[in-house]
């Protein structure tokens, strides 16, 4: 099974504490290393967990709340004092490429590789990034501020013909690519052998999505309609729903009701208030909408099943 | 003796590793906490410490190159969401402020405390702070972009009369007066108390200074002359001085010339590069040119003596 996981390094809302960090996550498919927003002290949380940097060439940033994007600017620089020279695509909204600009001239610094910006205003119904196995798309979340979040689809794979088949019947070229597309395959004997006796089936594709910050929106469920694996805002509990609504975040409960509606498999909870230093309450609260719910935990790494 | 030492809350240079951050450190005078350098992660290297950021009105900011200032925003924000009246006092390239600026409007944030920003070019030959105990000047580096060192200094104090005296003859406001300007004081019965009988003398005032980045620079001693503590960068060592000329930063022996020559007290080393792990033979290298000097480590405090 190709590598699929989400690690967390940060699930805080908007100011660090003792016991946790803003918003950051690293996403590794297969062997893609993709970061989603981005705080300040992102590349410190990397050094922490022992997860490399050089390997992100894509970094996807929700919105423009501090705590979602401080981090950005260490990040670039740190890739440009280490000689990096390959691209890094940041897919953020349209106005972080001027304060980008706008620190690089402050610091008289010609990055010595391509920073792609990518403004998320421009992919409405398109794919952010798409390569064989992996397509990922922004859609509009409910904050103060534009806001989007992120689903990673894998993409539908076709099967893998067994090896003891094609030792025994040398298929050619165009005979494969008929048995990949759900041919059976007839022997020089004359004999039919079905397709699903000479292929492995394909793995069921994956998909992960990550909704921050958001108030609780029913109308997401068209974005995350059966996804495996959905990491959702949980800023407040029950008792503060009116806060909730009036901030633009969600409570626990929401969270979960929405993971529900979208028929997801599991749900992660995070971006938590810092008064909840222990958000055992968020999870008894979500647990009783939605049972296959999580606590994140900074540093953890959770797979996309 | 009033309290007078610096926290280092990092002593990296340009990129944070596993063992250290980057520049930025909180001098304390008496009740007073000023922030100096603000790399990214300042405000967790503080709850790291458990130093307290409320305290702090002071921020004082050397040059544009992030690794002094990324931190700034993060700081600037965690007050506003925590909702601080009282005024920040920014000390800082002009540049800076149009930037914060600049951040302030992507995210619609009006703060709800004033901030007030103090163009460093501004205050040539004058006082950055002062009040009846301190003073604060800021002196020009020699590095790549316009960068400033700062002085601590605390003011000549007058001595205090002692309390004995005090309650054996009542002295008037304006015997009092004469007294701490250092007059002797005659009894009613005619007799002449010399004036150090009748008070504890002041203490000698103390002076820190911090110099940030900076290619060795021998006219710095005009600034530095008889400081008690000198922090210095010390990014390279002797086998490196070409680099250092290059790249405008300084190694531990030039620190230590510069504190030799401008008979400081005191010489702490700072802004290692990441290829140190282990700064102690730049502690070797500094200690054969002037020997009282010391590491600086994070998350040590360092008195002024």
């Amino acid at each position: 099974m190709v590598t699929f996981k989400v690690i967390i390094l940060g699930n805080g809302s908007a100011v660090p504490t003792s016991f946790s960090n803003p918003s950051s996550q690293l996403l590794v498919h297969e062997n893609k290393h993709f970061l989603i927003d981005c705080a300040e002290g992102t590349q410190m949380q990397l050094l922490k967990y022992r997860l490399k940097l050089a390997p992100i060439n894509h970094i996807f940033i929700s919105h423009l709340h501090g705590d979602h994007y401080y981090g950005l600017m260490g990040i670039v620089s740190t890739f440009h004092l280490y000689g990096r020279i390959k691209p890094l695509h940041i897919y953020a909204p349209k106005a972080l490429e001027a304060l980008i600009n706008h620190h690089l001239e402050v610091s008289k610094t010609t990055l010595n590789y391509p920073l792609i910006f990518n403004p998320l205003e421009d992919f409405e119904g398109k794919d952010l990034y798409s390569d064989a196995v992996l397509r990922i798309r922004a859609f509009p979340l409910k904050h103060k501020l534009p806001t989007w979040g992120f689903r990673f689809c894998e993409l539908e794979r076709r099967p893998k013909i067994k090896k003891e088949f094609v030792g025994d019947h040398k298929p050619c070229i165009e005979a494969i690519r008929r048995i990949k597309d759900g041919a059976d395959f007839e022997t020089k004997e004359g004999e039919l052998l079905k397709n699903e006796d000479i292929t492995h089936a394909a793995p069921c594709p994956r998909s992960y999505a990550y909704c921050s910050d958001t108030a609780y929106h029913p109308p997401l469920t068209k974005y995350l309609k059966e996804v495996n694996l959905l990491y959702h805002e949980a800023t407040f509990d029950n008792s503060m729903e009116e806060m909730a609504k009036e901030k633009f975040h969600s409570t626990a409960a929401q969270a979960a009701q929405l993971a529900s509606d979208s028929q997801a498999g599991e749900l992660l909870l995070g971006h938590f208030s810092a008064r909840f230093k222990d958000p055992s309450i968020l999870l008894q609260q979500a647990q009783a909408v939605f049972k296959s719910t999580y606590l994140t935990k900074e540093g953890n790494s959770y797979s996309v099943r």
